[in-house]
């Protein structure tokens, strides 16, 4: 690849794989382990662009399948793609769609070329190919591209999680085509109707194969000699048991290449977040804060805790005392569980806006341990201050 | 009174009757004419206490009837009153109740003594009168206070007006009295469980008297005489037209004592306001700017704008190109129109702070107009703009 996307490894804690790093993009750096909070349909649910940057959030992640469907990629790259749409001038990751196509829709069908599906929101019928979601993420020009994959289906049997594999490497080799046929021809640009907004876009690709750890090296051989700017572990978190998904991310994370960003896709909880990085893994995303947020469940330095429970009606403490965020500066646990209890938008908005500062705080508590070489101590302090459990 | 609030008139527009002018409370001070955002719940609807101090509210109402109800008066009290329950150090008013009992209850039952009502949450029982309506704003510790009065329902006979503007005034001696009680007498107040968090609340008489304009002057010089740090117009924007209401403003508000503020309750429209300013009022308040927030209808230099529209599906211009909020600063209808049609709180969000900023920026323009003389050419040029119409 051309260098789409720098990749510095700054700091390799001793004692575990844990490494911090930097990642830049055209839109700037961020630096690694790194979240991004999940920008579904264009928003982090429930927070302003101005909130997300105050707090510390350097890349978001948006998803192709929702902006695709609404308010459709034509709309978005006429407006000068989506950073522009939704005023937001650091990194983004677009997802391929792939995921959403597999999880919300009952209906649909699978074929060498692509996946046919009905779109949740009113039905229509769609159809998404390795090349029809470059197309569509050229045009969003997302900073970092994901290829066009099958997350495969929990449980699979050895020779499903081969055939799906295959496939996705399959599709993973089309989308490094068509991703570069796209930045280096615009006559194949301007034929799906879009213009190029941003031509430094990586890639990377998807790793697959379950539970099969031999399979997630077969998986990692091909993709690595495809060749992509970065490498994702994509098929966990997906009803597995915390246990396989720990076994495969210890297995394949040493085995991906150093030079390049790690990202476990779609974790997850602040515990396995804390553990992947100690396995040598540099992203992550994962919607937990924000739904969970919207379900009245704040993340502390204690553990979780219910807002919605009784004992913190009078509680004039904040969410979180160690906590550094905007909303524990200002609001108490009282008010905060008036707002949720009463139905009002605000409490969706303060936990939400505490919640995604509490994982980019830990981040960068994790970042600083490392450069410091005390990872192993932050780690065992950290998690067993949420297991003392507030909920 | 003592002098719970001051209120000095700093200028008076030589055109018209509109006067410039602050208000002083404990919590600080608010110049006039002024808007108050209402925050039914301690919270304006969507917005962070954060936006709001940026985009200029200096003073905000709360709903005595739903704070009473969720989280209840002695919760908030014990927490140090509404100030401090919600974080919100500039001033706050607080209606009396006896609108909502009245609008969101079907099984009130009304006496000389107060009135009985079921909760629209639960359906359990409850008692409002005028000792009560103080107890509660007392206990929230507001900076102004409201009488508790019968909102005269519309259409009345003059008969049921004299009777209801009688009654209120009735109430309003007796609000007087209690509120005056809980100051002085501190056990008085630990007997209905709740310490004083404010001794300088101010009070404010609500005249009634429907559409009869003899039965507004009555009302009127009964209150005057029990005395009050305020006046208010209530009974209003409840179903008259349009011309009755200007009808009773113009003729009563030229007879409001001079030295006090006067307050039109539930008014209005952009266009409303720069009316009532025209003849003399000066406070404000309505859900107006949140409530069509929420319903994706935005207030514009140029008239209302409905996002839903399709007309805005690829419109990179803001809002209001002639707005300097921090959503017309940042953010385009295509966008909006986008979080809105997505059901995105964010659409919510920004609809409410540029609804809310509009409302606020528009009593700005018209201070400064008047403190220069030039009112009646930004009332002309204003309402000419509106008139425009966008939707």
């Amino acid at each position: 690849m051309n260098d789409k996307l720098q990749f510095e490894v700054t700091a390799i804690n001793s004692g575990a794989r844990a490494r911090a790093g930097r990642v830049t993009t055209s839109h700037g750096s961020f630096d690694t382990p790194a979240f991004m909070p999940v920008g579904t349909q264009g928003t982090v649910k429930a927070l302003t662009q101005q909130m997300l940057e105050d707090a510390g959030a350097s890349i978001i992640l948006g998803n192709t399948y929702h902006l695709y469907l609404r308010p459709g990629y034509p709309t978005i790259n006429q407006l000068g793609g989506l950073h522009r749409f939704i005023s937001w001038e650091r990194p983004i990751l677009t997802d391929s769609g792939g995921f959403q196509v597999f999880s919300l829709n009952e209906l649909r069908k699978l074929s060498e070329e692509g996946v046919a599906f009905q779109s949740h929101i009113d039905g229509s019928a769609h159809f998404l190919s390795p090349e029809k979601s470059m197309d569509i993420q050229a045009g969003l020009g997302s900073d970092i591209v994901m290829a066009f994959d099958e997350c495969t289906p929990f449980p699979a049997s050895r020779e499903e999680a081969l055939a799906s594999l295959e496939l996705t490497n399959r599709w993973a080799r089309r989308s490094r085509q068509r991703l570069a046929e796209l930045h280096e021809n615009s006559a194949a640009a301007e034929a799906v109707g879009i213009s190029i907004v941003n031509k430094t876009q990586a890639l990377f690709g998807i790793i697959q194969g379950s539970t099969f750890l031999e399979l997630r090296e077969q998986s990692l051989a091909e993709l690595v000699d495809i060749g992509f700017d970065g490498y994702a572990i994509g098929g966990l978190s997906v009803g597995e048991e915390k246990r396989s998904m720990f076994e495969v991310v210890s297995h394949i994370a040493p085995m991906m290449p150093e030079a390049r960003p790690r990202y476990l896709m779609g974790v997850g909880t602040p515990e396995d977040i804390v553990e992947a990085v100690a396995l040598g893994v540099d992203m992550f995303d994962c919607v937990m804060p924000t739904r969970n947020a919207r379900n009245g469940q704040l993340f502390t330095s204690r553990g979780k805790l219910n807002i919605k429970n009784s004992r913190y009606k009078d509680d004039a403490q904040p969410i979180d005392d160690a906590c550094r965020c905007a909303v524990c500066a200002r609001y108490s646990r009282a008010y905060v569980r008036h707002l949720y209890m009463s139905g009002e938008i605000l409490g969706s908005v303060l936990s939400s806006l505490h919640n995604v500062s509490f994982y980019l705080d830990m981040m960068k508590s994790m970042r600083q341990s490392i450069v410091l070489g005390t990872f192993i101590e932050f780690r065992d302090s950290f998690l067993s201050g949420l297991a003392r459990g507030q909920d």
